[in-house]
């Protein structure tokens, strides 16, 4: 029986515990969140304990954390789940800060312990098979790469006061992606954008929509296009470039209805937000921790995919604050 | 130069005047209706003269003629041309009496000249498509074929008392494609149906909604439905099983236009009427008949296929009337 | 805490017993199977015991009963479930024989007991939403249902000979779709159907492809095709014209991947099979009988469902054995 | 009876020609093209004479030309016909140089005379409805632009020397889609590009992938994505996001037909090349001037248009080249 603590009894922290319930073999033993209530209801669903965080490193029985507590908590998580010797699992970003995140992947290195990074997007079916068809040579080399990226409404302005910023709280996913699938690594970057849709973002010294171009070292293009309020919804698609072909993600819809009415022919919008369109790749994704941690399977990401996504979202900010070019 | 003789100035006649004058190398004559006035301006459109039936004939510079009058005349005129030796063209059905139409076929078969039927549907892209690579051999033996078939809107309950009933006046183009997509002939038919839309239809003594089920003789099966008046507008689909797979013939719409609001992802409704959804077809209708005049190519469509379409319509009559299956 | 026994620990015993170990509150106490190692095996996986019906029916503890065993076993377990006033959820066909089915309705409704079938489709989530959507009046009255429902291939012939022939084994659920959707009953039945893919079906006495026409009382079209063998997959489609408008489910696809090649634009075929395509429809259905026996929800199917589909299939089969309209 | 001059008998040339020769009560009087003999083919088939351009505007009944010679024809053509007071026709761009566009600019506006552009995706049915349905207030204030636009194979070596370069041979008129479709003008523009798919046109001074943003004076973004040779085909999209939904527009294909197979499902791939994909927009385009002629349309491209969209051009040159974000 594999013992896990989660911390963070939040939105996300609490799919993760329903995966890890689903996971044979896997045990939720404590969750640990500043709002003890919460942590406690969350425990109890799945027959584990809300403790505190000392508890959880102090009992060796632990041999895998889950971290889904705020951004400002996961560097310190990482470096005493390190120390302790237990596997991680860290929701993105490592930190917003890019040289603090490369001292706890230091201290991961060092230690030896798998540390996934929650870039579910890799887990998603449609998005993983992309992946592995590409992999196959099915377009052959990836020559370009244009994502799209929109939600449907910003959160509230605290929030993004905390956020990091656009670039690390919102595309942060995306430079993933860039990487991913185009398998290569940025030589530059261009990043613009503007406030169009609330003028309160712009007081918090951020924007709501995005433009970023990268050229990576072999010359290949990518795009990414990112909105924080699209009118119609939750919009996650690419397409990638071939030699050969392209290959292109679509959105997933609720429902395969169509209503062919006396305007117009009309289909479901696609799933809300990110928990209806990427339940199956949270599921895959914890499925894959626990085979990670049972010997089968290699990290499909590591600490060092969230350091190089963050030092893209650095660069990115840099670029839009700067007017400028940068270079990697 | 070929010099053509048009009978009916109405709303397909026109469709055909302007497509006669597209062809290289052909003139439209004369036209010919009873309404005199219609003949006079669509004649003087393409540089022609109004006339009546006689001069028509009695003209041996006229070596075709494209019959878009009214049913009732149909008959005569194919008899008169016929005998005239001068190539035809005439719009569906031959006749309403399945007698007489092939009486028709008799004549014609007699002085040889070249009789095409205004199937049109055979020009589509869409469906033409299809044929040619079920010919192929792309989905192997067709075995199963399912027919969409529906209107708009009902026309004038004048027109549908004069019309032959549902089955020869609309379903006789579904009949066609039967024929022509399976490649077999219909051992059995049974047709059911009923007065959904509009009870003025019923007064008239036919039906608006209907359901028909054809056996071949090598044991093929087809269903055809269709609805006279379908909210959301024209709809022309089929689709064809085959031993390997299955081919399937969409709607053609005016725009690729596609909205996605708060609501609903929404896409253009298919071409509004016949005259939209089948302009190609009609172009390319027009085009064959004169390459076929040429020497250039094999008559798509003959007057037989004309008789085959009518019988079938005739046998879904009785099979509706009197609530039995027909065996042909 | 509620316990529960399954009968049936076969490909659709397996699924139940998932979906009840996802139930809260629910144990799976019992599995019953004819192949004692496979109920020891699916038992042992959800914490329960491999025992037999006598030992089910003998337990008060014992609130409700799965019925997933073969099917000359449903009536019996519905008549002691009943007698025992033991909730059921029985897979369709209740039976093979319509008169026995009518004597378990008896018994349910003398018991008292909820007694859902195993409709699944109902639980669907595009079926399920379009028959909201209906009920909604967003099309008007449902005047024409075309159902399209086939299957990516055969079953051995040795199932089939013992199956009650294609339509109690495979159109029986096409049979309740047309009951939930069009919302109204019967009036005439015709069937055909040949023997296109596979001899040996019809040396068992059975066809492998249908079509089957319905006229109801009100004299609303439905039309039903189906295929044991699709060459492409499984293809579970249907469309409902009503006054104002059309709504058509589509299939459910694996991924949403597009591959844009030299050739042609490709995407995912259809779901593999029925356990694929209504893996998200069995989980709603048995959470649905939970929350009957938990008194939160109203039964979407009864027993009656199931012999009225049975009794359509019986129809369909004089129809096509006959070679007649069937009046029910 | 409105006589016309055409320069240039190649591809596009013969377009315009037949388009002209559709409008009643126009003629095509005169071909011009340095290949005689090609002139000669061409006024031939349409009734008219191979002349050289002396004639042209020394003949007072021509009261417009057409202008689809080579490009470095194209400003002294119009200088002349403007001189002439001759209505002007001309295909993009109106030169290489942005200084010389712009005296030609000057000098049509001297005169008087109508001077529309060839841009001809601004009549494409589809990017048309777009464009009045976002006038129509439809999706709010449009906010971002993602336009798609890749070629199917690269022209030779040869022609891409004489090309002016990407931004200005292929590009233009996606930068004519820019303005028009957002209605605002460049603030900045970034440009980066690569030689992905054939060495020599990296030897010619060129690339032939390129990514460019555009951040407009109101702080709006659009994003361009292009490859000279895309290995599935001609691919012609754009999507605009507004305030209150997104408009999106997609390819056309040849035909409706979907091939559904045992390994997936098929759909043509979009029209061949810009021949075929605007065949409609061509025909649109060339109705448009002659209602513009006859005094009942108001030109929807202007010379100006053409020399914005050339600025913007010799702007992402500039970017790309020098490496920078170029202001306008």
């Amino acid at each position: 029986m594999t013992d896990v603590a989660l911390f963070g009894a939040g939105r996300i922290g609490t799919i993760h515990a329903g995966n890890v319930a689903r996971q044979p073999g896997v045990r939720l033993q404590y969750v640990v969140d500043v709002d003890r209530a919460a942590a406690q209801k969350l425990a109890a669903q799945y027959g584990g304990q809300a403790v505190d965080a000392d508890r959880v490193f102090a009992d060796p029985a632990i041999t895998a954390v889950i971290i889904a507590s705020s951004t400002d908590t996961h560097a310190e998580l990482i470096l005493r789940a390190a120390k302790a010797a237990k596997a991680i699992f860290c929701e993105k970003p490592v930190d917003l800060a890019l040289e603090r995140a490369r001292v706890c992947a230091d201290a991961v290195r060092a230690s030896g312990v798998p540390c996934l990074i929650g870039f579910q997007r890799r887990y998603d079916p449609t998005f993983a098979t992309i992946k592995r068809r590409i992999d196959d040579g099915e377009i052959g080399t990836p020559e370009m790469l244009i994502v799209t990226s929109r939600d449907p409404g910003a959160p509230p302005v605290d929030y993004i006061k905390r956020s990091g910023g656009i670039f690390k709280d919102m595309l942060i996913h995306d430079f993933d992606i860039f990487r991913w699938i185009l398998g290569d690594e940025a030589a530059t970057i261009y990043a613009t954008g503007s406030c169009l849709t609330d003028a309160a973002i712009e007081g918090a010294g951020d924007i709501d929509a995005t433009a970023v171009t990268i050229r990576t070292r072999r010359g290949r293009l990518a795009q990414i296009n990112t909105i924080r309020r699209a009118a119609y919804g939750y919009d996650q698609r690419f397409e990638v470039i071939g030699a050969h072909g392209m290959l292109q993600a679509g959105n997933h819809r609720p429902t395969e209805v169509m209503l062919w009415s006396s305007g117009a022919i009309t289909a479901d919008k696609p799933e809300h937000f990110f928990l209806e369109r990427y339940r199956a790749a949270y599921a895959a994704e914890m499925a894959h921790f626990f085979d990670v941690l049972a010997g089968g399977a290699r990290p499909r990401t590591s600490i060092d995919d969230g350091v190089a996504a963050l030092a893209l979202a650095e660069a990115a900010t840099t670029s839009w604050r700067e007017k400028r070019i940068v270079e990697l």
